[in-house]
């Protein structure tokens, strides 16, 4: 996946939250999304993440997805120097349960966006999902498959409901 | 700007909402974006709500922003029946500050994607400019005042600091 | 149980919820509540919520007992479709400890209520008896069975404090 | 309304709550639900509270609720009495903006649930809604009612809606 | 210890809260106080509990310890009834890590005090020392254990701050 | 009051907190105890408050009361220095409501308790009866004026509940 | 003040910030520490900002206060970029009171410190005082003002005390 | 290290304290910076703790670090006594997250700043590299030494990157 031009950057704080962000890889590659995963810290590679945020657009990047804990400052770095949309994902990775994550992160100022999901690796997962709905607004593939997932998701609930039935019932399965 | 085929919802759960909300509606125009406005509650029109969500993208829309305080499910109930991209906006309409809308609005589980900007109205404004940088993706000329946007903002701060200069060392000032 | 015509509807959003939302129909089988128990999604399965909350009068159910976390939208999507009294049952599946779940299931707005019990197992076991003591408006029965129960927690409190005593001093014991 | 024999109580700690308690009697008047309404406080007059409980149910009452703030016992006070169902309303009234409120109703302990509604104002009128809905159990006359609210509930939204549209574009009106 | 006639009652909700309140006994033993105690509840036998309260004074107890946690009332509710000084425990045994029960044991109206204390078993040992120095204010033999609790407090810590250089650099250790 | 030997010490971080902390004083004057009050930092003058602790029982001080917001230390900072039972108010003067005050009172370690109090003016006038609860231990006058305080808060209560009936119904008033 | 090479940056994300983060000027002008004040925002004018962190030390800059609000990133954009100890001021500027904005300050990654003080004017004093504490490491004068200030602190409580039993006790002065 | 003059005191409440606080010693050897470390507690030795912060200056100490949990005391103690600057950890040690300690810590009243990092073992880690900062303030060495680090960190980030891409995708790695 990662040969072709990558089309959403998958940006995280520390390898350690590698485990979490991986959903979004995964979530892409079922897709069929190019990416772009690194790790870039708003605190510690400053310079390197300010560059990668002006370079994203004319590196043919569209979508950016960053996840951090703590003072989660990453997305907002990114959203500070670029005018691609940008999903922050707030990581649960200090003693607050990721509560300082999701302010951090969402209460950006006027005038600078970040798109907050939930925190953790729901989160992540999302990030991607709203990352390729972003991006089917110039695809009919990508919009196709966001479909065909979404009704797969009703299906996969009364699958779990029927799996239920059994389980509790199983004199009435036939 | 109405009479143009919308390409972004702003909704409401109810109409003392307006005054926040309008900040979607003043960017949007700023950035030529057309749009819809309306007030359409997940709660109290959950039907209408629902088709609205499921016709949203038939009818050419492109993004939805919804806005709503405590138990906010507004946003979450248009990202259940479409695969547009949603942008949630939690209202401080409680005695809890937000706060309530915020976890209600982002906290969103895997496979349903909201994406959340600030309580109030900077995250009205934001949720229009998200939008437009979501639009952007397939409008150059979007993209175009995005950047302007962008390098104005630059500008006005460094403005807001030269006044700020002037006002506390008038003596210094030509 | 379920034989019977179901008079409560226990719903969960995900089948991962049932070791918690178990305990209503422990409890309603207590009490020979006949019920309904499914899994349902506000956010993954929204026509069938919507269809299920609008025949659930028609079909005979008095009460809907929805458990859910994050943003927990499940007992107000109930609500927004049905007169039928509503619980919600917050379930403590995120990091922030079942707090989102809570606000987003409590703080509903005027005209649209959700009866909201305590997060998690208590709140589930909770959710079943306040489903019994709206029902016993109507059935002498299940009224002469909560004041037994009632009673009985009284004893259990002293049964648990006398095992107490014995524990601590049991040279006081005969 | 008070002559007829009453089937909700409206309890609440302190005369300073009336502005927000009174929803609960305009809401259940609009019901013609005959109700009674009192001050009663589970710290400073816990006998009498504790009598009232016992013998709310012999007195003809069927649904208690009761409002308080801070260390909010009064609705959990009455559900240690009573097997009648009991609906909390937690108020605004300490510098914590009701959240106390909140945890002290909702977090009741297994065996004795209080029905939990929103914070403040709404939360009343809700909790007089959810009271008509039990009582709606065995009243097809209060089931009706429930019906119309809840249709003219989605068409005042429409209302606010059409008024909206008005005033955003006077042009547009015919 | 029990023998004698008791001057502090343990209270808890719960025999699962003994681990944490058995630090009452514990500091109480060591004070030589004598103390009663038991479970009972608030909520699920409040008559119970409200006899013990309004027994308590005559019974010979002079201070009343009250352990609880969620919707902790157990505290508030003995203090309806006595006007002996109660010290409120709250116990961390929800998803909400004693936040709740903090919250419903401090924050009682006026003219009804809780002497609140922390949250958990630091909370319960220091629930007792506080009733010693009630205590005291009539016992000068309690006055000087206290002082030389205090003492020895200081010197435990400066206890440990040797052990701590020890560990730390074993070279200077003579 | 105050030439009488003071019992009971009313201390406050700010003359700002005076109108609050007066309750204190006012509810003291109530039950006629004598009482000292007076301006006195942990943090601004705290070697002052070191004496003031360490000299609290040789002056005949039986019961120490301080209020402080923030992070607020006094009460802990006495506790520091005597065995006397010290009563925390948190004060509600930083933007986030006298929670901070509330976790810096209340959370103290093993071995120095502060009997924590409600937040704020309500917070104020219970530490004040607690500290009569406490000295009523060696006071039968104190005693019985306690007594007397818990009936006519019983009546107030009921006071409060005619003139609500009066005010509702005014027609069925004779 | 200004004339002289500013030894403390002053910085602030918007000039409505300008009546908190004035403290800290009129605390640095009584210390005679001279001044650089500015607007300067990390995510409206990021390339600024920066550029502003990178040339501090150069300038003969020895410490940076920051204040912001919300998703406050300001101080940590500056310490992300230099080695001069930073010290970051939450501002109160949205609907959670500064709690956001503390947590986004305050929670930095190992290896990025930021000084956080208290939220607010009170905050922006106490920054103001500790960087001239900083800056006192390498100046006796510095040294003695602080001394100074110290003393006349503890005065100024005990002024504020007078003036308290003179108000409470009007007959006792002379 | 301990042998030369400490410049830096590293403070914690208890022992228990000690496998946070000892990345402070870490990183301080480090640095090659002296310090002195030892347990002191604001509430059981205050003595000793204010004799600890009266004398710091004059021994030479040029900076305190102090870590607490709970109603953490221990930085605000030694802020008031001394007028080096003092540096507070929040420690994770009650129910709570840390989230109290963060507050006691932090919410210092005007004159007397404690400079508060993050809490836990990230907060001590950053105290020690703040504490480097200000002595920086007047060595050339040590500033070398921080610039070095800082330099290190953002290497250390492209490592971690270097690393993660070849564990997602050998193929491509030479």
């Amino acid at each position: 996946m990662p040969e072709a031009s990558p089309l959403v950057a998958i940006l995280m704080g520390s390898d350690s939250d590698l485990p979490t962000m991986a959903e979004c890889a995964r979530v892409l590659e079922d897709y069929r999304v190019p990416y772009d995963i690194r790790v870039l810290s708003a605190h510690r590679s400053p310079a390197e993440a300010a560059t990668y945020a002006r370079d994203a657009a004319l590196r043919g990047l569209r979508v950016i997805i960053a996840g951090a804990g703590g003072a989660a400052h990453l997305a907002g770095a990114m959203a500070a120097y670029t005018t691609l949309p940008v999903i922050g994902v707030p990581l649960d990775s200090s003693p607050l349960g990721g509560f300082d994550a999701l302010l951090a992160t969402v209460q950006m100022p006027p005038g600078v966006p970040v798109a907050t999901v939930a925190i953790g690796r729901g989160g992540a997962e999302n990030a991607a999902i709203l990352a390729a709905q972003m991006l089917s607004l110039k695809s009919r593939a990508l919009r196709q498959r966001l479909e065909r997932f979404k009704a797969e998701l009703a299906q996969s609930v009364e699958g779990k409901n029927i799996r239920l039935q059994r389980k509790l019932f199983p004199d009435l399965a036939e």
